[in-house]
C-alpha cells in the first residue's frame, strides 16, 4: 500500500495501524500504535529497536482509568525548525528541530479524550500527554502514571535510588538486573530521604547497551506535577513511571485542559550526543520574561566551606534551641566559632575583589541556626534578622565599595509555608541590601508534614519562588529542590540547583572518584548544577581534626570541573588561605569562562571520563576540561575546534605523573604552549584526576619562546 | 495536722497528698493528687463530686510518654482579682477573679518537667499544661493528649459528632450512653467532614446531671495546637481528650518552653451561670493591640441569602470550569442569575443606607465561583479580580456617598496556601477600596490535602490571617474555621466565626426548632457566632421553586436571636423585598444594640428556652430576647434589672397566640407599653418561637396613652 492510502486509512478512528515518526536526520524512528485499545510507542535507532512497544496511560482515583479502550480520532504531523538564543548556556544559539506527531485519542466507553504529542529530534524523543477541554474529564486525580519504557535488554545503568526526598546518593553502576541486590547499599543516610522500592531509580537515568548505544531517560518541563521516578520490572527490563505521592498517597491533581511534563528518551551511538542534547531545553516553553538584563552568570566564593568541614558553625551560640519570637540573640553567649561574622566576611570580600569574584555567599548570617535541622520546626527562620556579629549594613557598603556583592542565603529547613510567608519581605530585604542572587535550601523533611521534596506541592512551591524572585530581579539557586527539567529556558533567573550529591559530600565521607564522570549524563541533563568545585585541600581533618573525610579528587580535576560541570554559577569553594598556597592553579579558576558561545564534547564515556571544550561567549577563548574516574588513563584530543589560521596561548593544568586522588592529590603541573587547530594532546590523567586548559587568542609576539604543543 | 504542716509536707518531692484549690466563693473545690505517680484532678461543687479523679498527661511519639512516674517538685498558690474592659462584648467590664494552683512535676526516670496550672473561678475550673525550658524535653511530638474528664454519671448531653472538619451538625440531646447508637443519624452530609468515632463529640460540650447540675467542657486560648474533641468511654462515662491529627497522624508539634491551651470545666446549679461565664475570655492573654479604634461592631445586610436559597448564583457563568490564569471572564456568557452585580448591590446599598445598616456583604463578586467547590482546586480564587458585572470602583464610591461600606468576602475553598499567597495583596486591596471587614470561608477539604480544618496547621493559619488583618486594620469573620476559644480578648479584630450550623441551614433542610436554645451553651461559649438571623420568609420555595426547605422558626423568634445570639456582627439575612413586607417587625432589627454594658440571663434551660436581657453600651436602653424550643411555653420574667425610678417605653414583638414555626410562622404581634423595674411579663412563646423586646428610656410625655405592662 502506498503512503497516501495508509494516511487515508489512518484517518479512520478504528484504525490501529502504526503511525510512524522519523527524526530530521532519519536515524530515529518512533512508531505509535494502539494495541487492543492501549496506546503504545516504540523507538528505533538506525533500524535497531531501542525501546520495545511500551504502553502509555494513567490510573485515576475513583474514576475509570485512562489505560485502554482507546481509538484514534485524528493525528496531525508537523515539522518544526527554529533557532533561539538562551540568556545563558552552553551554546549561544540552540536549534530546535523536530518532527512532531500529535495523536488524538478517544476512550470510547467513557467519551473522554487524551492526546499524546510526540516530538522526535535527531538525538531523541520527547512526548507528553495532553488533556483537552472536554465534558467528561475536567478535575481528576492521578493514582499513578503508567508510562512504560520497555528496554531491550539488561543494560548497564548509572543510577541512584528512587527517593521522594533526596538525590544526594553516590551513583551505582550496574546491570539493570543487579539494581535490587545493590539497593540497600546504595541508600546512604540523609537528612531527608524516602526510598520507595528496591527496584526504583531516579531520572535522568543513563544507560548503555551491550551494543554500545547510549540511552537516557528524563523529563522536561516539570510544572504543577509530581516528579517522575522509574520502577523496574526485573523480569522484562521494562521501566514504568512512578510519580511522587502527596501526603495522602495521591500523585497528581489535574484540571483539564492541561498537559503533563514531557518524557524524554535520548538515544545515540555517541555519548557526547547525550551530553550536548538540547532536547530538554527545546521542550520547555520559550522565555517568559521581557527584561533579562539583570540575569548574569556569577563566579563566587563563600563563607561556607569552613562550616561544611565542621571547622566553624552556622550557629552563633551553642544553645539547644531558640525561638525567633522570644530569644534575645544579643544576649546569647557567642560560641566563638560563628563563621558569618563581619571581620571574616570582609576578608572574603577583599579576596573576591582582588581575584575578580563577583559575589561572596554568606551562610549563617541570620538568626535561627542554633536548632535549624532535624526538629521539624515550623517558624525556623525569618530571613531578615542578622546575628549580632554580622553588620549587615556595613558589609553591604563595604562590598559595594569593593565592587563585590554578597550572595544571600535562604535556608528554609524544608518549612515551606514559613518561607512563603516571609518571601516578599525577604526578597525586598535583598533588594534593599544590594543582593541580587539567593542560594535557597530545603534541608530536612518538608513541612507540611507528609509532603515530599519531589511531590506536586513542593514542585509548585519551587517555581513560585523563582517567579516571585523575578519580580524583584533576583536570581535563584535552589538546593535540595527537585532536579531541574529545563525550566531555565522559560525562567532564566533559575540559575542553579543542587539536587544531587555535590562537592559538600567530599567533606561528608567523600564522593566516588568517578562521580563527576556520571553527573553530566544524569543530573545535568535537566539543567546546571551548583556543584561548587575548587576544593584544593582533600584532607578535611586539616580544617576540623574530627573530620576524617577525604575529597576523592586531584587538584587538576577540580579545575577541570569548571568546564565539565556546566553552570552559570561557579563557586570556588575552598578557603582563601588554601588558595593562597596554590595561586598558580587558582589562576585557572579566575580565568575560566562562565557563559559560552559553543560547547563540544571531545571524549566521553559515562563512568570513565568526560572531556569538554567550550568557547567563551563573545570572545575567542576556549576552555577544555577533562574529568577522570578511578583508573589512570590517557586523554587524546585534537584542537581542530580552533579557528583556522590563528595561534593561541594554551595553559595546561594537569596531574603530575604520580598524582593520585588519595595518595598524591596535590601533585599538579602547569605548562604553557602555543597551539593552533592542528595541535593534538596526549595527556596522562591520574585516578580521580583530570586536566584543565585555557586557550587564549593572543598576538603572535606573546607566543614567543613558548613550545608548540 | 494543721495547714502549715501540710504545706511543709507537700514540699517533699515524694508527697502524694492532695493539693486543694477552692474558688473565691468557696463553692467549687479542686483537688490535685498524684496517684501512683499519675497526676489527677477532681472537682466538686458545694461538696458534691462533679468530676471524679481524672488523669492528666500525654502520649508522645517515639519517646517516653508523660503519663506517669511523676513527683511533685513544688507548688505555688496565688489569688488574682482584676477587672478589665473588652473592646466589645456582652459586658463592658469583666472581672477576672480566681484562685490559682501551679503544680510543678518531675518525671523522675527521664528527668523531664511538666507543670500544670489550675485556675478556679466561681463558675468553673481552667487548667493547662506547661512545659518549662529544660534539658531533656525540647522538641516533641504529641501522639495524643490524655486529659480525662471523669463524669459522675450518665448525664444528659447536648452534643454534635466529633469531627476533624466541621461543626455544622444539628445538636443531639441524649444520655451519654446513647451517643454511640445515635451517632450515625447525627452525621448528616457536609462539604467537608471527618467524623472519627461513634463515641466522639466536640466541645463545647453541655451536660446536665440528674441532680440538675449544669456542666460545660471546652477549651480556651487554642493557639499553635490542635483542636480538642472528647472521646467517651461508655462504661465509665469518662471523657478523654482527642486531638485533631495532621496528615501523618501526629497531633502536635511542640517546642518547650510553651503551654497548651486551657481545658475548662464549668459547673453550676444555674444554667445562666454557664451562659454568662467569662472564664474562657479570662483565660486568654490580654489585648495585644495598642490601637483598637478601628474595631467596631457592625450591623449588615448582604447579597447572600438569594444564593443560599438557590434563587441566584455566586457564579457569573454556567461553565463547568475556569482557570484564573487563562479564562477571559469578559467573554463568558453570563448566566443571568449572578446576584453580585452592580445594580443589585446598589439596591442593597440603598436599603442599608435607608435603614441604618453599616455594611453590605457581597458574595460572588470575584472571579472563580464557577468551579469553587468540591474540586480540590489549588488556585481557586485570587481575591482581587471582580466579575465583569461588578463595578468595584463605582460601588465603592456609591457606598461611600451613602455612608455605607461594602463587606468583603474571601471564600478560600479550603485552599490555605493559595489564600496566604494572596493575603497581603487581598488585604491591601480591601484598604484601597474602603473595605474594613472580611467574611472569610473555608468550604471544602483543606489543601494541603491530608490536613484538617481543626488541626494545628489550620489553627495556625486562622490566627495568622487575623493578626495580618490587624496590620491593615481589618476585622475578620471566619466561617468554617475552628470554633473560637476566647482569642477575641487578645485579638479583638476577630469579630466572628461561624463554625457551627447557622441560619443558612434553614435553607439546606432546616435547623431543629430548639437549635438556638442549645447554641449559646455550646458554640457560643468560646466566642460570638455570625449566626446571620433575620429570616422572615420560612418557605424557601418562595425564592427557589426547587428548594423545599423550611426555616423552623417564627418571625418573632428571629428577632429574639439578635439578643440571644450575642455577636458584634449582626446580619439581617433575608432579602430587602421580604423585609419590606414586614417593616413593623423589621424595626426591632434596626433598633437592637450590638454592644453591651451588661448582659443577664432571665431564664435558661438548654434545649428548651433562653431569655437574655442586655443593656446597650453607653445608653439606657435594654433589649430582651427569648428563644423557644418546639414546645409551646410561657415565659415569666420580671424587669427588676431596670433602673429604679425610671419609666421606659417597651415594644414587644411576640408570637401570635396561634403562631407555630411550621404552621403559622409569620403570625406575630407588636405592642407598646410603659414599663419600670416593677413590671413583669408572662408571655406565650410558640413552638419554634419567642419574643423580642426593646426598652428605651424616654421622657415621660412620650409614654402618654400607653398601657402599663
Amino acid at each position: 500500500m502506498n503512503k497516501l492510502f495508509l494516511s487515508l486509512l489512518c484517518m479512520i478512528p478504528i484504525c490501529a495501524l502504526s503511525q510512524e515518526l522519523v527524526s530530521p536526520n532519519s536515524q530515529l524512528t518512533m512508531n505509535f500504535e494502539l494495541e487492543n485499545g492501549v496506546p503504545t510507542y516504540q523507538l528505533s535507532l538506525e533500524g535497531k529497536e531501542i525501546i520495545k512497544p511500551s504502553s502509555l496511560g494513567f490510573e485515576l482515583k475513583d474514576i475509570e482509568n485512562l489505560l485502554d479502550g482507546f481509538s484514534v480520532v485524528d493525528t496531525e504531523s508537523t515539522t518544526y525548525d527554529e533557532t533561539w538564543r538562551p540568556v545563558w548556556g552552553e551554546q549561544s544559539e540552540i536549534r530546535n528541530h523536530y518532527k512532531e506527531l500529535l495523536v488524538k485519542l478517544k476512550q470510547d466507553a467513557t467519551d473522554r479524550y487524551m492526546n499524546i504529542r510526540f516530538r522526535l529530534f535527531d538525538e531523541g524523543l520527547g512526548f507528553r500527554y495532553e488533556f483537552p477541554e472536554q465534558a467528561n474529564l475536567i478535575y481528576f486525580v492521578i493514582s499513578e502514571e503508567k508510562t512504560e519504557f520497555a528496554l531491550t535488554g539488561d543494560h548497564k545503568a548509572f543510577w541512584i535510588p528512587g527517593d521522594y526526598d533526596t538525590q544526594e546518593y553516590d551513583y551505582t553502576t550496574s546491570k539493570l538486573s543487579e539494581i535490587s541486590s545493590l539497593m540497600n547499599k546504595a541508600i546512604t543516610p540523609n537528612a531527608s530521604q524516602t526510598p520507595f522500592s528496591k527496584t526504583g531509580v531516579q531520572t535522568a537515568l543513563m544507560l548503555k547497551t551491550d551494543d554500545g548505544i547510549y540511552i537516557n531517560i528524563h523529563e522536561a518541563a516539570l510544572v504543577e506535577y509530581a516528579c517522575m521516578h522509574l520502577e523496574l520490572d526485573e523480569d522484562t527490563f521494562v521501566f514504568e513511571s512512578h510519580l511522587t505521592p502527596d501526603a495522602v498517597g495521591n500523585k497528581g491533581y489535574m484540571q483539564a485542559p492541561r498537559n503533563t511534563p514531557w518524557r524524554t528518551i535520548m538515544a545515540s551511538k555517541n555519548a557526547g550526543d547525550i551530553l550536548l542534547s538540547t532536547i530538554t531545553l527545546n521542550l520547555n516553553e520559550p522565555l517568559a520574561y521581557e527584561d533579562t538584563s539583570w540575569i548574569k552568570p556569577v563566579k563566587y566564593i563563600g563563607v561556607w566551606w569552613e562550616m561544611i568541614t565542621g571547622k566553624s558553625t552556622w550557629a552563633y551560640a551553642d544553645v539547644p534551641s531558640v525561638k525567633l519570637e522570644d530569644t534575645d540573640f544579643e544576649n546569647l553567649t557567642p560560641n566563638g566559632k560563628h563563621a558569618a561574622n563581619t571581620g571574616k566576611v570582609k576578608r572574603y570580600i577583599d579576596f573576591a575583589a582582588e581575584h575578580g569574584f563577583a559575589q561572596v555567599l554568606v551562610e549563617g548570617w541570620n538568626v535561627g541556626w542554633e536548632d535549624w535541622i532535624g526538629k521539624s520546626k515550623d517558624y525556623v527562620f525569618d530571613f531578615l534578622t542578622p546575628y549580632p556579629d554580622f553588620d549587615l549594613e556595613g558589609l553591604r557598603d563595604y562590598a559595594a565599595q569593593k565592587g563585590v556583592r554578597l550572595m544571600m542565603h535562604h535556608e528554609t529547613s524544608g518549612s515551606i509555608r514559613n518561607y512563603e510567608r516571609h518571601m516578599d519581605a525577604a526578597y525586598q530585604f535583598m533588594v534593599n541590601h544590594n543582593y541580587n542572587a539567593v542560594k535557597s535550601g530545603y534541608v530536612g523533611n518538608i513541612i507540611p508534614r507528609g509532603e515530599y521534596h519531589y511531590g506536586q506541592w513542593a514542585v509548585n512551591h519551587y517555581l513560585y519562588a523563582v517567579k516571585k524572585a523575578a519580580e524583584y530581579k533576583i536570581m535563584v539557586n535552589a538546593h535540595e529542590a527537585v532536579r531541574p527539567t529545563g525550566l531555565s529556558r522559560t525562567y532564566p533567573n533559575l540559575v542553579g540547583n543542587e539536587s544531587a550529591r555535590g562537592t559538600e559530600f567530599e567533606a561528608f565521607g567523600g564522593n566516588n572518584p568517578d562521580h563527576t564522570t556520571i553527573l553530566p549524563f544524569t543530573r545535568l541533563i535537566g539543567g546546571p548544577m551548583d556543584y561548587t568545585p575548587g576544593v584544593f585541600e582533600q584532607d578535611m581533618s586539616v580544617h576540623n581534626p574530627t573530620n576524617n573525610s577525604w575529597a576523592n579528587t586531584t587538584i587538576a580535576r577540580q579545575l577541570a570541573l569548571y568546564v565539565t560541570m556546566y553552570s552559570p554559577l561557579q563557586m570556588a569553594a575552598d578557603l582563601p588561605e588554601v588558595y593562597e598556597k596554590h595561586m598558580d592553579a587558582f589562576q585557572f579558576i579566575k580565568d575560566v569562562g562562565l557563559d559560552w558561545d559553543k560547547s563540544i564534547v571531545l571524549e566521553a564515556e559515562p563512568g570513565d571520563y568526560i572531556t569538554y571544550a567550550r568557547k567563551e561567549k563573545g570572545k575567542n577563548n576556549w576552555f577544555v576540561g577533562r574529568t577522570n574516574d578511578e583508573k589512570p588513563r590517557t586523554s587524546n584530543i585534537s584542537f581542530d575546534f580552533l579557528d583556522d589560521g590563528k595561534e593561541y596561548l594554551m595553559t595546561l593544568y594537569a596531574d603530575a605523573k604520580d598524582a593520585h586522588y588519595r595518595k598524591n592529590p596535590k601533585a599538579y603541573q602547569i605548562a604553557k604552549y602555543k597551539v593552533n587547530r592542528k595541535s593534538k594532546l596526549n595527556q596522562f590523567c591520574a585516578p580521580g584526576g583530570g586536566y584543565a586548559i585555557s586557550i587564549i587568542e593572543v598576538d603572535k609576539d606573546k607566543l614567543k619562546g613558548l613550545k608548540r604543543l
